[in-house]
């Protein structure tokens, strides 16, 4: 760190307002405050993590997801749950996937369910992190329990 | 790594003597083995990884749960057990929660839930960083299933 | 990053041919794809990690499991799964155990569960690192899915 320019990081927690996707979608883009959040040399727009300086990256997401509705869906005992870091790069017209967890629910009254990320991946000046669920009406809008960062290692 | 100290971190291993809480408390501080543990330029004390040199830290921490008795308890079928890591900062009364993971346990006989956290966070000196669960009795002290750790980025 | 010589990281991804154990066999390192990896000053051998650079590494892993019979087992309604990062090093007759994920899951028809693990390790050059689970069979061997990595810090 003898360096005058910081490496790039950043720990973004999740917003409370989320775009509640219409059900047919499959997966929709998580959004983050990022005023109050810990970030160095990295940037933020509408949902993604944007990357200033090309290297190899830590990183790392968790997502928390809980029953959103005290009635007991009776229909189907069991759900999945997804969530996914992709990279946007120029050059590729679709976001890449870097790393998912997916894990299937057993749907009791209170069910919570934490889904960690973590990995390095190889990044370029200007790629954009994503990460996406599968239902975002499920998602546990804590800042402690929903989270998405990154660090040049 | 030119420099002549070596960057600060620390990976801790669940120590086998835990104070058993009473049910009431909400959280337990978790205590850990430091003599033999992985570690530089950090210190402990007391459940405590003590912050020595300011800066932002990746920190992390794995706390595996299982059932403690063999006695099924058919009152609930169904539990949550929860880890959180905090840190203690001078000018500040409370512990801050960094990261928390919270999920639902189906009680069968012989159930395991493995709970894995780790994001970034800005430290200062002689902060403190602590794991905390919702229930002593439910964690396993295996070495390789439950421990905590960090290290400046 | 002023050094000509990059820190040493990998993160691997999982190959589609793993050997299919006995079930008697307790654990099977898993198989990755190192040639389209991403990696520097690290080598692979037949599911080993070679480290080829002294130092502490933060090394990681997710395993995703699921079904992979569309049969019901009405026998067991319960099954487990491990994972765990191993290290051999010379001077040592067996695997050393660095970090280990188990958990209890309930055998719906389609269930599927990610197991995360990351943590800080002291390694020697010529340190292999492993992965290996309770059940090869049960992996998804679906790249963004089941992973494994380290870098120096
Ligand atoms: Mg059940």
């Amino acid at each position: 760190q003898t360096a005058p320019e910081r490496k790039p990081r950043a720990h973004l927690i999740v917003s409370g307002n989320q775009e509640l996707a219409c059900e047919q979608q499959e997966f929709t883009v998580l959004k983050w405050k990022y005023g109050s959040s810990l970030k160095s040399n990295m940037n933020y727009t509408n949902g993604y993590l944007v990357i200033s300086k090309s290297g190899d990256y830590f990183v790392y997401a968790q997502v928390t997801f809980r029953n959103h509705s005290l009635e007991k869906d009776n229909c189907s005992m069991v759900t999945h749950v997804t969530q996914t870091i992709s990279r946007i790069t120029s050059g590729y017209p679709r976001p890449i996937t870097l790393l998912s967890s997916r894990s299937s629910i057993e749907k009791t009254l209170t069910w919570t369910h934490a889904s960690y990320l973590g990995g390095v991946a190889k990044l370029n000046a200007n790629d954009k992190l994503l990460v996406n669920v599968s239902n975002t009406k499920l998602v546990h809008t804590e800042p402690e329990q929903t989270f998405f960062g990154a660090f040049l290692i």
